[in-house]
């Protein structure tokens, strides 16, 4: 019953977590041969561990020879550094960085060549292309400051009362005093840590989850605590039981389709939950970014609760753009006023107006529900064929989900997920191995597919080797175990 | 020699800033009656102050009438609140709260015929519209991801190869593996300060600075210490002597053409502070982002350092658009690392490519170099115009810049730039009183001008009025004062 815990952990587990994310780095290419290190400071920071933590691990990997310290300028990737897959494969059984920026970092910089079956989000030709044209050639004839000027502090009147009657929709009556836009969903998450969390809070997260929520709490040094998750929801029972034990601050989670599993919030565990988090105190972000994916709407926390506890967000990032950046927040209006402030503060203000505008102009153009539509029927079609694909190479999904474009499945005993995916990195092909989602590192075994980028045949043929490729070394490695 | 300190004040004082911060937004409407006051926790975040100064400031405000506490759901403000310019002008010599967002929030939320004097960016009439709407225009017809999808992890390519060559003509010379583009200059430098502060740490200030650097830097709960500025820059005696006493971990500044005051770094200046700077180990942002608008290249601290502990900010809010959000940071290769993983933590990613591409556009279209031209030759015009007819209301240039759109001025004696500001509020006028720049409170009797925004008359009859009420005002307390 109790919680798996990722922040504070022994002193040794923290300094090997900073060891693992260097070998990561080394492993991803992200730092090579004669590059500096990141400072002590910083990557301490980053990693919200103390200064003191990250010396050690420094220290260690200089004393492997992989790094070397030059006297008043910091470390060094040694020249002689073991090439980035030899590492990986010549020491397997070494415990893996689970680096919750690796899937992001991989699939932010691919390049045209590479495929992305790990990646969270649609190919571009699944994107309204013709929609957004259409909108933006519509701004280039605005001539009022929309092209030239910072917004209003709240972001784009008209965007926001679009999100009212979207969020009406799903039974969450939200005034103008309650919304506000942000740069992104992510942003909008982040701001309100900002505002509730001091570091060492704890906050509550599923197992899996998401794992950029897991860098932003590290970057909050957030305690982090996480409930298994079922196709329902978080286990109740556990949540419950974390939540008396815990207290945690906050609970983040995504109601209306769950990333990575799919998994939809019942009505009655949403109805548990939201007792217990008044219970205890627990103030919950319910990020809706999958939402209009569901074919049809499920329980949102939010509506439930009717924004007392819960904080809402939200972007179309996934549906309409990534191109233009713009989320919101909707929540309680006392909320609100510091929120805006702390977006000045740290930001000047939220979306550009230019984004906002066009998002706007599509939203309320009427080719939005259309669009919506077309996606979700493609994606009802591709998501049996994928899970049909997958199965014949024993990877087993954990849930057919009812809507979105993940898959969240096991894969053939033996393989280690994060082995799977540095083998078909090297035939350029980015998987989202299961770990990267787990604070608990429960998800080994687990891969998350994005099946709209699982319809090259390539994808199949690399996944078929890499898992041919770690099932075979492991045999070697037990056979040379069982000579020894 | 003793610089000023801003955090950690005594008790005493912190709850005064907090109870000021409330009554500002009560004067400023930003909160009406019956509306529910931050929560304790949000505010005490906000403010960088405990949570317990908060509830001290609502107790002492509650005491007063002005706000009520109601069982269990938090401090409403009293439906009998006195009206925000009667409480302003009713008690004229109780210390006015200063409040980083006033100006903020007054500019970004002004409506069409409001006057900003006061604001930070130039009138729509200044921008480059016909550009903007050519590069959105082109990218429109582009059919790549630039519409739909998120950029590379440090920003478009293309960008950043404009920037380097732009930094090389400034002297900077940094690699590809040395800039990352960010959402805005503000959120370029809150990256930088997550990177590197921690709660407590000092960072040194000009006194006066750009108000949102104060903003900026009580979110990161640091302690804010200043040196007063000269018209070459920080008066470099007290900046090595604070650096010596006070060991900051940071110092903040704008370089080019400083805000609000328009001076301009000595090349002497610049090299003693970057000699104290290495002693002491204080990291350094310089903040360029009115670089572009100095009639000639002044020094660049990051030029002198060669970006070894001086890290470089920017953005094209200014001159370009603030509608299009995006900036940049040129810093150490092993500083970038950390700081893209934070932005991807944080917002997942930095700028829309749709906005970085289209800045791109102009930037390579050679209408850029004419636009600025332009503006310089037009600021320059009316910066003259502007001071005389300022001078005819005894408003004296601190300063004649040689560049840029900001007048920092000495207001006619005894009248206090808050009192005029409040009262040129009530006719639709944002001003900048002094001490919203000021970390030592010692900017009282000053006011920032924007000069682009100065050109209409209403601008003069309106500060003429506020003076003459504030002066008035002033005169009647002293005779009472007298009677009694």
């Amino acid at each position: 019953m109790r919680p798996s815990t990722s922040e504070p952990r022994p002193a040794g587990l923290r300094t090997t977590a900073v060891v693992e994310a260097i070998r990561q780095r080394l492993a991803t290419r992200s730092l090579g041969p004669g590059q500096r290190l990141p400072s002590i400071r910083a990557f301490a920071a980053l990693m919200g561990v103390a200064p003191a933590t990250v010396v050690e691990a420094y220290d260690r990997l200089a004393a492997e020879g992989i790094i070397r310290a030059r006297r008043g300028s910091g470390f060094y990737v040694a020249d002689m550094a073991p090439e980035p897959l030899a590492l990986a494969g010549s020491e397997p059984r070494r415990p893996r960085a689970v680096d919750p920026f690796w899937v992001s970092r991989q699939s932010l910089d691919a390049d045209a060549t590479t495929l992305m079956p790990g990646c969270g989000w649609l190919p571009a030709d699944w994107m309204p292309q013709e929609a957004l044209r259409r909108a933006v050639r519509a701004l280039a004839r605005n001539d009022g400051p929309v092209l030239t000027h910072y917004g209003a502090a709240r972001g784009s009147a008209s965007l926001r009362r679009v999100l009212q009657s979207r969020l009406a929709g799903l039974g969450i009556e939200a005034t103008s005093e309650q919304l506000v836009l942000t740069s992104s969903g992510t942003q909008a998450i982040d701001l309100i840590c900002r505002m509730l969390l001091r570091p060492g809070d704890t906050v509550l997260v599923d197992d899996p989850c998401y794992f950029n929520f897991l860098a932003l709490l590290r970057a909050h040094q957030a305690r982090i605590v996480s409930v298994p998750m079922t196709p329902s929801g978080p286990d109740i029972a556990q949540f419950e039981a974390v939540l008396a034990a815990e207290r945690p601050r906050l609970y983040i989670t995504n109601s209306g389709l769950h990333n990575p599993t799919g998994a939809t919030l019942s009505a009655q565990t949403a109805h548990r939950l939201l007792n217990a988090a008044a219970a205890h105190d627990t103030i919950i972000i319910e990020d809706d970014i999958y939402g209009d994916f569901a074919p049809e709407p499920s329980p949102r926390l939010a509506a439930l609760d009717g924004l007392a506890r819960v904080i809402l967000v939200g972007s179309f990032s996934k549906t309409l753009s990534a191109a233009l950046r713009c989320g919101f927040i909707a929540a309680r209006a006392d909320w609100i006023e510091p929120l805006i402030d702390l977006q000045i503060a740290t930001g000047f203000g939220g979306p550009g107006q230019f984004a906002a505008e066009t998002l706007t102009q599509i939203l309320t153009g009427g080719s939005y529900r259309k669009h919506v539509d077309e996606l979700r029927a493609r994606l009802a079609r591709a998501r049996p064929r994928v899970a049909a694909r997958l199965q014949r190479l024993s990877i087993v999904p954990w849930l057919m989900p009812r809507g979105g474009f993940h898959l969240w499945c096991r894969l053939p005993d033996g393989c280690l997920a994060i082995d799977v995916a540095q083998a078909a990195l090297t035939n350029d092909v980015v998987l989202a191995p299961g770990d990267v989602f787990s604070a608990a590192q429960s998800a080994a075994a687990m891969m998350r597919f994005n099946v709209a980028h699982c319809e090259d045949a390539r994808v199949m043929a690399v996944l078929e080797r890499a898992i041919a490729q770690v099932a075979h070394g492991n045999a070697a490695r037990v056979s040379r175990g069982a000579e020894a």
